[in-house]
């Protein structure tokens, strides 16, 4: 199984001095420097889950996400939405649609979901995410990462078409837009796959909060009768 | 006291439609939507706590944030430190130091910093944040502000020049380099002022931990002969 979890040392400064120039040389090649030297810590050795909502525009990411979101909040879970659409707005504020430009927003975004996940928050990211390159990229810097795939039928999407961007991108007004212009690279091996054309809200949000309690309990808590304990 | 502590609803959804309409309107007014949407939880209600170290470069804002969070992690509290030279890596990367730009600099730290607050994590921000209207929208924004002014003298702090900069700065090949081509707005009430001239990096960093374990203690912890325990 590609999803794990991770202890993190409680005392870094314990470690001798070839482990630390090992470890050092380790992150400097990472290139994640920045990151890492915050230090970050664990919730009693939860390391939160990250799962990533990828699929087009329309597909119903956000909404799916935010679903089950309030379903885990309500089990006692400390959640983030993050949501692509958003962070545009605050921390990838100026950021374009070019190849170089949605890495650099994958980036960042990744580099909030670690600063949540190592803090026991569990992180539910909603971006399109449509180059496999990024979503690796995604893989290999967060341990609690899982891939949700939101399937629906490019027709579908456009028929929806909830922010007006398939016309605008039909008509040329957007440029490099996924789905149009743009490619989108099915994922291949997600965790998780939910079809939002052939299945309800609630039972996509269902399948998110199953999976993660069963992948990712939180410590102390056991699952009893399809309801975690206190 | 200004510094205080917020108790989240955990369930916005038993809200009236009234209730939600006016909440709505708060929202849009404060024009901090994104963040808002995201529904954050607290942690067994609590709200971390945001220290935030403005001085001068080279005052030691890092390094004494550095130090007390160590401290702060072997109490078993989850601690961050955000460091504004870091982040203009990564979050913060391609802005300047244009009063706009330092100004947008600082909406990003704030808003990393409340992300992690709300769910429980003590930050330590470490960011020069020359100027009041800077630090006023911070304490605006984040309910378990703590300003903490690290003091030191710009010709100490000019001396130490630990990154070259001030040197730089003084042959104009650095611009806007605060304390010398542009200003530092000293902080007029800050909670905690650190001595780095004078007083040990154990003592400020003692201080730190000491100010925050009495202003933000955690629920269910109670100090005991200056230990917390667990």
């Amino acid at each position: 199984m590609r999803w794990r979890r991770r202890k993190r040392s409680r005392r870094p400064s314990a470690r001798t001095s070839s482990e630390a120039l090992r470890s050092k040389c380790r992150k400097a090649r990472r290139g994640k420097q920045a990151l890492e030297q915050s230090e970050g810590t664990d919730m009693n050795g939860y390391q939160g889950a990250v799962m990533w909502f990828t699929g087009l525009s329309g597909a119903g990411k956000t909404t799916t996400a935010r679903y089950a979101a309030g379903k885990l909040r309500e089990r006692g879970r400390l959640v983030e939405v993050l949501d692509g659409d958003e962070l545009r707005h605050t921390v990838c504020k100026g950021l374009g649609f070019t190849r170089e430009d949605r890495f650099e927003n994958i980036r960042r975004v990744v580099y909030l979901a670690k600063l949540l996940s190592r803090n026991g928050v569990d992180v539910l990211v909603s971006a399109i995410t449509p180059y496999k390159d990024m979503r690796d990229y995604a893989r290999g810097e967060l341990p609690g990462y899982a891939e949700v795939y939101v399937e629906c039928p490019l027709q579908v999407c456009e028929a929806r078409d909830v922010k007006g961007l398939y016309a605008k991108a039909r008509k040329g007004e957007v440029t490099a837009f996924t789905g149009i212009s743009d490619p989108y690279e099915t994922p291949e091996h997600p965790e998780l796959t939910l079809r939002t054309q052939s299945v309800s809200l609630e039972a996509n949000g269902a399948a998110v909060v199953e999976w993660l309690e069963r992948h990712s309990p939180l410590p102390g808590w056991a699952p009893r009768n399809g309801k975690a304990l206190p």
